[in-house]
């Protein structure tokens, strides 16, 4: 079967982050490299995933066109800055993230060339495989098969639904929806108050929307250090976001004109939300189906993603599995760090992923961000730790354009003073996390970070000054 | 006479970024400390040096008023957010200017209270020595004497005059000046484009002032790298600053109407600037005539630095010299580094400052910042090196906030792989930076960072996109 079709040593299986990435690496590395991938906007191949199409591309596009409204509207006038009310067109603020989206798009696709990649726009799927590898079906703009000597699947995730209630994108969104409105919605509401509940809430509030999120944990944002989570939520709640957590979701109810959800409130008392749009982020599934994964008997966990070892194998050889198709935190980073490593060792190179070093971001105002451990973690550990903090009010820059809410908390082995975590809420926290992964990939301790010489008057001056007081030698607190 | 006066281990005459952080570190290792400094603003002390009262943080606070109103001006519409023309106010944004500063002064007060610092308000001078120390006189607010048994000198610099032409404040600004202009001049000229000429300028410019910049030297920035000041050059004169290079100055006259500059271009023809206001920003001088220092011998080098050995040892015993007074980059947090090791070694514990690791942050729109070699100087020194470069046009979150300008310019030795420099130009260049330093710090190579976990969308995935390019492995671009 292989003669009249062609054969590569790799085919990828969606084109997002961690698909892209691995095809590119794939390249580099002189295999001959195949990627498929589906999604189309606009009638042309949109490779990215959901990162680049529904994600973090334009959800950070809508993030500052939001903070610039925000901004105009309510801080100009401390700076000396005389405006009339601004109003926003929204959308306009929406095609301005398309063509952002559209540029990322192009860019992937520039760079398929430019490595000599094979790219399909289709769904890819499992025909039938034999000793030399796989066949692979393509059906979409592109009609095909292709013969793989290894298979590298990165068809990522879905958003989770509401059992019973499908998402319809004009009133029961999901982060797709929720970056596409037309207009600003009167009220909103979130079910649901993780990173993309909090930032997608974020950027409506700001532009006006008035923003109810429920939440069953009884807390937000359950994996960042608990400080952290105190502060955020008190943040949010200055900002009138208005949250409830502890809550139980009953029903929710889609009658054309509005939103009602049912739900019990942490008392068990029975409460209605009556919303015009409602964002429901309960989390995301491994999006498996379209692969016909059964074809060739593709083993999953029992949590419904594919099941690999420590290297992203899975239970077929030469077949591999990235991203937020398996286990870990589902971020973009963390599938570029997988995709990277399976091209690596598909070529024979040995290749290393740290999956205790991938650092979290959260795009609100203010932003959050963290790597490594949580105090929590070191304390149901056993492991004897110390706290360094520092706020963003007794820094410099933060001062200087008024943005003081906040601060950097360092957690170092009380022994070594290895760095162990570092938690940031403030300005540029996805910026200065990186900080922290340095430190952890360098082993440095939180002596080391004190003595580097950090530019002043910089916001990273406030990590320096954290990784001073774990050791009680603040300079500036 | 050491009986009816106040003896403290160590005295540092100089509130500056230095001195106070000297101070503050000398408390914690146990010495008694006292602090002086002269600066009062509106009838109350004002510690914190030039950094603090009209440097550092001052044009941090304009930079971030006049981005945010060209953002409103120029931006605002593509983003679809629609506001009428905004007009300046100009004492408005002064006044909150001076507020920050203030809070800084205020906060520099109480970390002298929290680490009991005797804080004394006045010029301090030597007026005497003898084997155990030195007498200090204090004149101004506070009129007293102290005894030193070390003396740490952090009186900093002051702007260098243009010979024969005084600053008067008002039409021939220092920065200080510069700093507090009462409306936006229509025409604003600066001598020297340098980083204070360059931030100021800016400033002005983004609030509508048609600003001309003159320089002696054939380019700007010339300690930077020269890809960056060649990508710096062409994104000012996008903007519209006007500048000239090679031009050697003749006369300044202040008609009390407007400056008239009389100056040969490059090609020694005879020209004439005439604007409303000149910032002249040539450099800046060691301020040591207040100190009296010819009383008690202390020598100057040929500079007029007050000489010190590596470790900022004057002559003198037992009296130190940090800062702008001192050889080295006059840069607020090399005068730290400076003033904590002193601390240190008056305290008997060993202290090494980098001075090789400084590094340099010029707050321009788009910002610039840089540590370690240049290209030119590897180049110099015969030094085989790689290069990797990445543009922010590239960058995921550079395209969703519109910040695109620029690039991350990695320098690594050719042979080891050791990260040499790093070279920054676009989006929170002074934040990203920060890597570097890390770099610098940890010894690390190019690969290294590499293989470092970026959260993915943020600009420090530039880093390490350039620090894969180091070894032709990009993915991005």
């Amino acid at each position: 079967m292989k003669d009249d079709i062609q054969t590569f040593d790799v085919v990828v299986i969606g084109a997002g982050p961690g698909g892209y990435v691995s095809a590119i690496r794939a390249a580099q590395l002189g295999l001959t490299v195949c990627c498929i991938d589906d999604w189309v906007t606009d009638g042309k191949p949109a490779p990215g995933g959901t990162c680049t199409n529904v994600g973090c591309i334009p959800s950070k596009a809508l993030l500052a066109s939001s903070c610039l409204f925000e901004e105009i509207r309510d801080k100009a006038s401390e700076h000396g800055i005389h405006v009339e009310e601004p109003t926003i067109d929204v959308p306009t603020m929406i095609a301005r993230k398309a063509k952002i989206v559209r540029q990322t798009n192009d860019g992937i696709l520039y760079l398929f060339r430019k490595n000599k990649i094979t790219f399909l726009n289709g769904r890819g799927f499992f025909v039938t495989s034999d000793e030399d590898g796989y066949l692979i079906g393509v059906e979409g703009r592109d009609e095909t098969r292709v013969f793989a000597k290894n298979v590298v699947l990165a068809t990522g995730s879905k958003p989770r639904q509401f059992p019973g209630v499908p998402f319809d994108e004009e009133r029961i969104l999901s982060n797709e929806g929720a970056l596409k409105l037309k207009s600003v919605p009167s009220t909103l509401g979130i079910i649901g108050a993780g990173v993309i509940g909090l930032e997608l809430g974020s950027v409506w509030k700001r532009l006006g929307a008035d923003v109810r999120i429920l939440e069953a944990m009884p807390s937000l944002l359950p994996f960042a250090d608990s400080a952290i989570s105190r502060e955020a939520l008190k943040a949010f709640k200055q900002q009138g976001i208005d949250m409830e957590f502890g809550v139980h979701i009953d029903s929710i109810q889609n009658d054309g004109d509005r939103v009602i959800v049912q739900y019990k409130d942490k008392d068990g008392k029975n409460s209605e939300m009556w919303v015009d749009r409602l964002i429901i982020s309960i989390g995301r599934v491994p999006f498996i189906a379209a692969l016909d994964a059964p074809v060739v008997g593709l083993k999953l966990d029992e949590r419904g993603f594919v099941e690999v070892d420590a290297e992203n194998r899975t239970n077929l050889p030469r077949v591999w599995a990235i991203g937020d198709l398996v286990k870990g935190p589902m971020l973009a980073h963390k599938a570029e760090e997988e995709g990277v490593a399976v091209a690596e060792r598909i070529a024979g190179r040995k290749a290393v992923t740290h999956i205790e070093r991938v650092p979290s971001v959260v795009y609100t105002e203010p932003e959050i961000a963290w790597v490594g451990k949580t105090e929590d973690e070191l304390k149901n550990a056993g492991k004897p730790y110390k706290v360094g903090v520092f706020p963003f009010m007794a820094n410099g820059r933060a001062r200087a354009v008024g943005e003081t809410q906040g601060f950097v908390k360092m957690l170092a082995d009380a022994e070594t003073d290895l760095v162990l975590g570092l938690h940031i809420i403030g300005p540029q926290a996805g910026e200065l996390i990186a900080q922290g992964c340095d430190a952890l990939s360098f082993g440095a301790t939180a002596e080391d970070l004190a003595l580097i010489c950090d530019p002043h008057p910089t916001f990273s001056e406030a990590i320096k000054e954290a990784a001073l007081a774990v050791n009680k030698e603040g300079i500036n607190f």
